[in-house]
Parts: C-alpha cells; structure tokens; sequence
C-alpha cells in the first residue's frame, strides 16, 4: 500500500464521488477522506467501508477549512495527507452576451481559483508531513501531491468562443485557465518539499454539471481518472493532463 | 487620421498616464479618452490638448462604468470607441508560504480579471458602433479593439515560483493568465463583429506598481507599447505579446 491517505473535495456527488468509490476499490490506497458541503445529500452516507472518513466542508469558507485540516489531521495521524483533490467546483452558464454579472463571475472564479489555493495553503502542513514521511518515495521524487480538476476549456490555446452552442462558458473557462496557473506556480514552490501539483481534465462527463449531452459516463471517466491520480510521478510535476495522463497545452 | 478614439483606464499614473501622452502626440489618433478612478491625484489636469478628454472610472464599480459609457458615447459621436485600453490594475504582494488570506487574492482577480470583462461587455455598443463605422479597416479585417494590459507573468508555460526573490506575485499571476482567458475568448466572440482583443505584456516598467528594481523605464516601454497599439492588425487577433509584438506563450 503505497498511498496512506486521500481526500477528495465536492464528493457528494459526480466526478468527486465517482473518485471516492475507486480509491476504496483500491489496494493502494489506505484511507479515503471524502469531503463535501453540509447541505449535500449524498449517496456517501450508504457505504460502509472502514477506510472511509466523511469530513464536511465547504472549500469557498475559510473557517469550514481551517475545521476540516483538525478532523483531517485526527484521521490521517503521523503519516500525514499523502494526496489532496481538489475536485469542487461550479459551472455557472455565461458568456459576453449575457448581462454583465460581476457578481456571477466573481463566484466562479472565488470557487473554482481561490478555494483550491486556500485548500492548498491550510493543508499544506498535513501534506508536508505526508512527504517528510516518504524518504522512499510514491511519486518519485515527489512524495505527497495536490492534484486540482481542472478542464479542457481552461486551456488557452486551444479556447473556443464563450458560446459553444451548448453552454456558454466564459467565466467558467477563465477559472480553468487561472487554477492551471495555481497548479503551475505551486508546483514550482512545492517541488523542494516533495509535492507535486497536477492540473487534470476528467472528461466531459455525464454529471449534473456535465448535462445529459455531455461524452462519456462517470464510470468512463473515473475507471481512467482515479488511476491516474494515483499513479502519479515527478513527470507529471506542474503540468496539465487528460484522465489518460496525455498532456493539454496551457 | 485612422484610429477615431482610444480609451485608457488606468491612466492617472505609470503605464496609463504615458499611453495616453503617446496617443496624444500621435497624428493618427483623434480622441484621447483618459480614464481614472475619481481618487487619484493626477498629472493628467495639467496637460493641455484638445483631444484629450478625463473622465472617472472605478473599473470595480458597476455603476462607475455605465456612467463612464454615457459620457464617453458623448465623446465619440456616431463614429464610435475605435480602441479599449484595459490597463488599470492592481499587483498586492501574496505568496503561498503568506497567510492565507482569500480577500485579497479574490479582490486581485476581481480587478484584473472580472473588471476588464465587464467593461469589455459595457463598452461593446460603443465598439461594434467604431467597427460598423469602418467598412474599410484599420485593423485589417478588425475595426475596432480591446487591448487587455497583461504580464508575461501570467504566461503559464514560462511561470516561476510564486517569490521570485523581488515580490511574491502568485495572485497577480493567476490574474494575468485569466485576463489572458479572458482576451483569448473574447477575439473569438467578437471577430465577427469586427472587434479583436489582444493581450499584450508592457515589460516589467519603473512604475509605482514595478518599483525602483524594474528593468524599463516608462519611456522605453510606452515609446514602443502606444505604436504597437496603433498598429495592432488582425494578425495579433487573439494573441499575446511583448510590447513590440513579439508573441509570448500562454
């Protein structure tokens, strides 16, 4: 068993949940940390399964973090969070023809920008102990990693119109592109600490966020994705990746 | 005469305030619009030239901008915003070993990122009114523009830590790779319409906001910035650049 502990954001539901079910799945994982809002109804309530721990939290309050990084740090002891998962987010449809909405757009990019870097600076210390743990190592050189979902349409080379004729994209896409320049940069402070930081497209998957038009089902995504993750190495160190580890460009 | 009108938002001080004495010396631009937050303090009152038109603008506040869209649609008559400047901007020190402290971080991506897209989005009437105006072109296939102010540092291939041994600058970063999002999505929104938005880097300049160690002087940026500016064609459509046009990587 190679990876003592992962916690996955927005796990209620989704990509998130999806995430959960594979990690308990898996030998290689030893403890599952699924977290998610306190209003969330969720499926997690009907597993049993002892390497599963529910922790609530809401990752666009700061002082739900700081609770969570308590419980955590209860569950995960001496050894640390080995990988953190940063799968929360929204999808809120506008784009240049809308009503300008500041307000719209300013939660977005709060949700989808500021949360994982706050999630990222208040773990930082049970992440730290994960890759002090390691001298040998899981990844490599790395020995703990923030992996954050990002998405295709936050690539900058590769953007559409904010009006893909399905939804309308435009802040959401802008959030995706700032949290692949938050992976980008903390992979650069992390490296001499031993984690590694990882943007990751799923798919565009069959959710409630995805919508019934979406490509492929949770179970497409997450067969490929959670494997992924937990194969990570020093290669993937800073970069930017679809479920099957084939790099995007930023 | 082939550039109508330019609007400069940001321009009490630093990169702002010497763009629009350029423009202003330039034979090929008719109005100068000076736009700044109703604060500052600006050497912009003593300057005499008929071209050159104040008006305040909060690009953070709402209101501010629709009250800025009234007067300069005053300004610019049938003949329309021919060039949107977004240069205003803020830089706050933040790194990720910092408190964390999601105000800040969220207040910067308010201003650098959300604010140029409202006020691309307010301005819009203002703009398509320039392009429709143009048959013939100024920018080739684009008659009219929004320039997006942007740093090199929000290039995510190019990106370093977060401290660079001068300023910790992971907010301003994210920002400027979100503003370069924002300008990528916006040139295919309104290519049809005849708009382009480019994103361009002014160089790190001895402003207020580069300090004392920066490389330029505001001379050696603007004398290049104002005329590639001015020269910007359909080329440069959703693209980013150095001061002097050549293409940064996203």
């Amino acid at each position: 068993m190679s990876i003592h502990s992962v916690l996955v954001t927005g796990s209620s539901r989704g990509i998130g949940f999806g995430l959960v079910q594979k990690f308990l799945e898996s030998d290689k994982v030893g403890l599952v940390i699924a977290a998610s809002r306190p209003s969330a109804t969720s499926e997690l309530l009907t597993i049993k399964n002892k390497k599963l721990h529910l922790v609530t939290l809401d990752v666009t309050d700061d002082d739900s973090i700081v609770k969570a990084v308590e419980q955590v740090d209860q569950i995960v002891g001496s050894k640390g969070l080995t990988i953190l998962v940063n799968n929360a987010g929204i999808l809120q449809s506008y784009g240049f023809t809308d009503e300008p909405n500041r307000d719209v757009v300013n939660q977005t990019l709060d949700t989808n920008i500021t949360s994982p870097m706050m999630m990222a600076q208040y773990f930082y210390p049970l992440l730290k102990r994960a890759a002090d743990s390691q001298p040998g190592n899981t990844f490599s050189s790395s020995r703990a990693a923030i992996v954050n979902i990002s998405s295709i349409l936050g690539s900058i080379q590769l953007a559409q119109s904010s009006d893909n004729g399905i939804k309308k994209l435009l802040d959401y896409s802008v959030s995706k592109a700032g949290v692949n320049m938050v992976s980008r940069i903390l992979s650069k402070d992390l490296e001499a600490y031993g984690i590694a930081c990882t943007a990751l497209h799923p798919g565009w998957v069959q959710t409630r966020m995805g919508g019934e038009h979406a490509s492929i089902t949770l179970e497409e995504c997450v067969s490929k994705l959670a494997p992924s993750i937990m194969s990570l190495t020093q290669e993937q160190n800073g970069g930017f990746f679809d479920r099957e580890l084939k790099a995007i460009p930023f």
